[in-house]
């Protein structure tokens, strides 16, 4: 693998994470899961312990509507790494708004997204969202952390 | 990459991570840490959001010091994904042992682990370990949930 492909690689890993969050502030579903394989399995912020396939849609869909208008996703620290058919990235991000409720949303998140090459495109066929908790004795998660 | 190359690397990867797993039954961070590259970067279960090379180390050496006898670790549905220098794998592990406080630790954790293969060795450079917490407005840590 030359560096020119290896730049380029993470050039295209870093567009599809872009478009990704794009599609997410819209709340854009079918432009977000174009990002994903089919058969997905993700670790997100909500129970149960792993969500596959077309329930990572459905909890997207369903988290989309709990806000009143678009979601604020900022996305820092990024950092890519790009082998010929496989990569991984992480980054801290962002997710702010308002929902349906009236609540504020002003959450920092790691992220941690794999990705597989299938015919040629980049595709996440893993993701692992979550904030750590704390170890008090309240088991309370951390979302009032700020990088 | 032939198919024999690919699960030639799968099959070092497993035993990476059995091998970490050896180490972490037996409190060895020598052992557990050589599995890291020096920048290992992680997303752990305790703040703060990111712990980064020797502060990383630190903290498995505080967790280890919190349990009286070995600790116990369970790895399942672990999936493995390797290019040519480049892997990444996820799995549910039940983590469980008795702390000096006389608490009892029963955990089922998501543990996504990305590898690079630096001078022939498959090593972790990136680590996120979480559990989701329940969005029922109580914020809790999901420790509660079995796969």
């Amino acid at each position: 693998m030359t560096t020119a492909e290896k730049t380029k690689d993470e050039a295209e890993i870093r567009e599809c994470i872009q478009g990704w969050a794009k599609a997410l502030r819209v709340k854009d579903v079918d432009g977000l899961m174009s990002h994903y394989t089919p058969d997905i399995l993700a670790f997100d912020l909500a129970p149960p312990l792993q969500h596959a396939g077309a329930a990572y849609r459905k909890g997207f869909e369903e988290w989309f509507r709990s806000f009143r208008g678009p979601i604020g996703i900022e996305i820092r620290d990024l950092d890519i790494t790009a082998g010929e058919d496989v990569a991984f990235t992480h980054s801290l991000n962002h997710i702010s708004g308002v929902r349906t409720s009236g609540e504020e949303t002003d959450v920092w998140v790691r992220v941690t997204v794999c990705f597989r090459k299938v015919g040629g495109k980049w595709l996440a066929s893993h993701e692992h969202v979550s904030v750590p908790f704390y170890m008090d004795g309240s088991d309370k998660a951390a979302v009032d952390l700020r990088p």
